[in-house]
């Protein structure tokens, strides 16, 4: 029953593994006046013993990629984290970690073991080295909410993630904007994403910028393209230069019935939980959403998902086309598709660039229906808990691409 | 080493009883619409085993009780939660659950066990229950921050707490206001808490009012009553009003002491853990914040306060006087004294007012130096999450209490 | 790498759930002179929970069996315990713990909860009464070694199962001991045997009883049927009249490949650990055993069981036939087969008995390589410690099924 | 309640250390035949990483026998492992590990992570060390029962121990049996202990060796001391040879009083428990036994032991003096006193020799009522598994203590 809470098994797992020398070297009854020697030999042998460990952690994943391309072969690493899935790179993780407990001095605490947000920067970092350092970044995609901007607000002139994302444009980089939210018309993202769209449109190479970034909506179901058009700046693109082939049978007929469902299912559980809130049925979604000012538990909210993902699984409907449930923060959706087909089909229209040159930055992978998680299967991933975070891992992005030319 | 992430053992203790009910009752398999015959039976049978539970728990604390009175005996709630602290009432478990389900669907969910939140708040409405339908409520204490108002912001008109906390003051009930803000002069005070004390300025009975509110600044060590006077509505009271036998050591000379230690140990952790901070001092605390717009990590803080506080433990100044190190948030302070003094001050101002008729209200309670948690020693508690909490509690009292002339 | 000290997830789950009645009623802090009240009530009421949840088990149980029909369904225990495997029966489990409180006074402890081998005796008796009261038992299998008599011993005359045994022969009960021991000459099992054997021919009804009691030896590679004549009283049944369709792939070819790649893992182990032991190569089975005197290490014994265990599993000589890599106390062997192939081919010769009017009593159930873990996917098993746990099940095979006319 | 299946902590903190370099390098998907080379390398980096984390245990044994000095002081491993006790030297637990590591092929493991056994025998292993190597072995200590001769057996001509302890005696070690077995008359003892004694008398040196031994029965309660005169080789010894100024309240009036209320607690829990047992009582000890061929469970004998001990506890009686009530494997004894009184009486009768001079073997450190336990507060221990691993132990002794001579 630990389906709620499950926690990411590979940030733990090393997480639990660094927990050994930080219980044997740490100093918690050395004081620093006294004892600055004992606390500097500590950080010394600290870095090594974490170092020694990342350096272990990189051999398991080159041993797990070899082993995903021999099909019948179970990798070490799946044998100890078994919930552990497709790494599309290998990961420099001393280096990642050297480079973090730098920032934040790890190797330095006495009191305070290596964290979960420790080990999840160390990965995010690692996985920037590998694509700026060793392999090549082609396409950023980034979910929009929390990422980009705080929950609920949009992406307005000021927010620090522009002027780092032009940079990349104009380095070449491909942007993917991929969200949840669900406009059949342009303007709605527009409403959301002015800030960055208008800052395009008016910087001096703005047409060589077109068609370099686009939005996704609906996870997968809506693509718009960038152009410096006002008023919206977007346009949609053509179906048949993005649709994957496996969204052949997502037809009304299939979506409607789907959507029927999870409509029903959501519909119980309003009753059976007594929950305060309106059901909204769009295009390629449906869900429930409270009045303003209310607040939703994350009980209410985790339940809710439960159940209504429960329900499409074992519904005729369910089998026929993906689908995924989520907890957007104070509402619940269903969306036709998921995050993984959403990024997918950016690197489609981008001419096919591969899942070990693209990287997604979300903030869900971890609760009840997080809808970034399915990106995992597309491509890379930086798991963010903030718009700040995003921002630092923008810089990392074009730092460490950098010093690499520099140390080599 | 599990020092820093201490959890509440006793609602973790709790949550692990319920576990298993939801465990063997719970409908992972059943959907609503098939199976609606199956899923009310969970919901009937998980509420009479739940209720149980909680009827288990209340003869257990009331056993602890009896043991606490008599030296040398050990409960069994103390065999099985050694971290368990005084009980200073009886606590109506079953009562406070079947309320709590009603609002919360506890028993209706077939996902999502009973969690950490809805155990915490069965708690505090047992403590309600217990104080304003057993015994009396005579004193009830805030927190500032995030209890009475967002981290940060200030105690504005329109605030929610403030019409229910005057309604409070009318029946009789003292409030005393016990912030870590630290401010010699009423002025500080007045612009946190502005809101509340121009409303109790301008209502009908304010003459009646004064004096039965106060402010105590920097936990334990300043206390301002209400009048009615503008600018500030606040006045000291003189140290003889409210001073315990036990701050008679708080001398210049052992409060200096003190902060110098204190302060010493954050300089040391600054530069270890290269903290982009700056110190404070002031004349009853000391401590480190960062600059505007920067936001220390949870790791940085609770470091800090762990350094800090091992430190003061073992010096000869910090076994001299009580201090309290704590984690503000974004900040890390060192206060004189701690909120089981600033508690007991007030209950001693107000006539002695007994630990059994005081209830502090704050968000405090868990992390490394959590400053509400001390204030477990001078009365009952209830440990809320935000300001929105604090407003459902006071409802709580309001109706609870008038709930119990209707029964009886 | 929880792989060697797998423990029974099943029992393990059904006691953590036994702990929670035991935490909330045990009365630690009582003395039973001045207290007898309160614990003759926690008595009652601990019975009264520990049933309650024995039923919810039975439910789970039944659901798990519907689940089993149903391809593509998952049942809740499956979700609450993965390892859970097929149940040929359900299991009365609410009576079978009344049974074994009544003997083990479980309920009436105060300080050990109910514990791993209270929880394995209420799973045999429950699986004996499903057998014997609800179904019908046609077939009885034994282990040899442990279950019947002492490590290393042999069934003399005298030891309290033969009269039980001849007992449920005359019932018209059918037995079959399937031993991990390899002869292919009668006379190596009747060594073993002799005192079954003996009582059986010098029995009034010995001529009746013929072919009702069959020896497989090497878990699934010979078999011999019981007749009064001496001097072995066991002779070779044709192949034709026990093999089963699936081992016509065990041709000397394959089985040669099999041990070959065996006793070249078992060789490799024997240098890497430095095992003091010598290698046996059989017709059907390869293994290591140590000087008389020399004890093997558990560590030693498992870890060889693990490498050859996987060896063979990655082999291509693995894949062709199925095979068993066991601890066999002082010795690892590997047999062509398992248990499972072995009790199929006993109820194969006894006219096609259903596993679920089958039992099969063993000890190896738990540690790496316990060979009669396997018998779990041809019938229902019953797991007991010592040969005195043997006799005690057979006395119960017999009361309860006696027990069941009286009661119906 | 964690209380019966107390587990050792210490064991199982270093334990949990080492399965860290465990789980990073062992090679659970190689097989020796194909990746020689990578198995070689693993074997050497555990052997390296297993090393690194056995000195860094010295270490911090090290600042715990330092801490042990400073009262009011905690040490780091008294903080990580709050169950640790004294420690009466040092532990060269690196070279203990290398030493055990050779015959027991710990780096060798692939599967098998470090066990329990393993780090109890590197544990035992440094004690003998340090000992041997660094302080000097004046006094052995052993329990009977399962330590010199299996359960309910005698020390009979032929065991392997014999001739080691004439060897220890001989270099001026001395040796005392310190046993639960209470009998006041020196025949008891001659009949469990006939071979040793015989031998000694026996030996060329017998009259040399004469007062080198001594029996303590009863825990602490009668000395006798050896003699080559037959027929029992043992007289008593005078009390104010060996009575512990402690042992003054040790009066018949408060013997009697506390074996009164064992007596009644133990027959409370015959009845409850519903035991086949009968109660004997002696001159300093009272217990319960069952008839010739019966076991009791151990669920039953530690209930017992926790119920006697918990309702001494907490009795008049029960404080007055010592006592330790314990599981003998098939009885339960309470007995006056324990064994940190028997081994320093007998540490005083041999004219007051340090407790870090002093190795007590026993077998039982872990279960409820394990009565070697208690000899941790007066001397260094070994926790043996079986006489063949004491036989082994007294061996490391003479060749460790050569050893030492060679590399010096």
């Amino acid at each position: 029953m630990s389906r709620t809470h499950r926690r990411d098994q590979l940030i733990e797992f090393i997480k639990g593994l660094l927990a050994v020398p930080f219980v044997l070297l740490s100093q918690p009854t050395a004081t620093y006046g006294d004892d600055r020697t004992a606390v500097d030999a500590m950080v010394i042998n600290a870095q090594a013993r974490y170092g020694q460990i990342m350096l272990d952690m990189e051999g398991m994943i080159e041993e797990h990629i070899a082993s995903q391309k021999i099909p019948g072969t179970i990798s070490k690493l799946k044998l100890l984290v078994p919930s552990v899935g497709v790494f599309f790179t290998p990961l420099p993780l001393k280096a990642a970690f050297d480079f973090q407990d730098k920032k934040r001095r790890i190797s330095s605490r006495r009191f305070v073991a290596p964290s979960f947000n420790d080990v999840r920067l160390v990965l995010n970092t690692g996985q920037v080295m590998a694509l700026v350092q060793r392999s090549k970044l082609e396409l950023v995609t980034f979910d929009g909410d929390v990422t980009l901007y705080d929950d609920g607000e949009t992406l307005a002139p000021g927010n620090p993630c522009i002027p780092r994302i032009l940079e990349l444009l104009r380095k070449g980089t491909r942007i993917g904007i991929v969200t949840a939210a669900g406009y059949t018309d342009p303007s709605g993202y527009y409403n959301r994403l002015w800030g960055l769209l208008d800052a395009m449109a008016s910087s001096e190479d703005s047409a060589k910028l077109e068609h370099r970034l686009v939005v996704m909506g609906g996870e997968s179901n809506f693509l718009f393209t960038y152009t410096s058009a006002a008023p919206h700046r977007l346009v949609p693109v053509p179906l048949n230069e993005w649709q994957l082939p496996e969204m052949s049978t997502w037809t009304e007929e299939n979506v409607k019935a789907l959507l029927d469902v999870g409509e029903a299912a959501l519909k119980d559980c309003v009753e059976c939980l007594g929950l305060p809130v309106q059901v909204l049925r769009k295009e390629r979604a449906v869900g429930i959403f409270p009045s303003k000012g209310i607040r939703l538990s994350r009980e209410q909210l985790e339940e809710t998902v439960l159940v209504v993902q429960r329900v499409l699984e074992t519904s005729e409907a369910g089998k026929r086309i993906p689908f995924c449930a989520f907890n957007g923060g104070n509402d619940v959706f269903v969306d036709v598709g998921d995050k993984s087909y959403g990024v997918m089909a950016c690197q489609r229209y981008f001419g096919g660039i591969e899942g070990g040159k693209t990287l997604h930055v979300g903030d869900q992978f971890l609760s009840a229906g997080a809808n970034d998680f399915k990106a995992r299967l597309a491509c890379t991933t930086a798991w963010i808990a903030s718009p700040a975070e995003t921002c630092t891992l923008l810089d990392e992005i074009e730092h460490l691409g950098a010093g690499e030319q520099l140390t080599t």
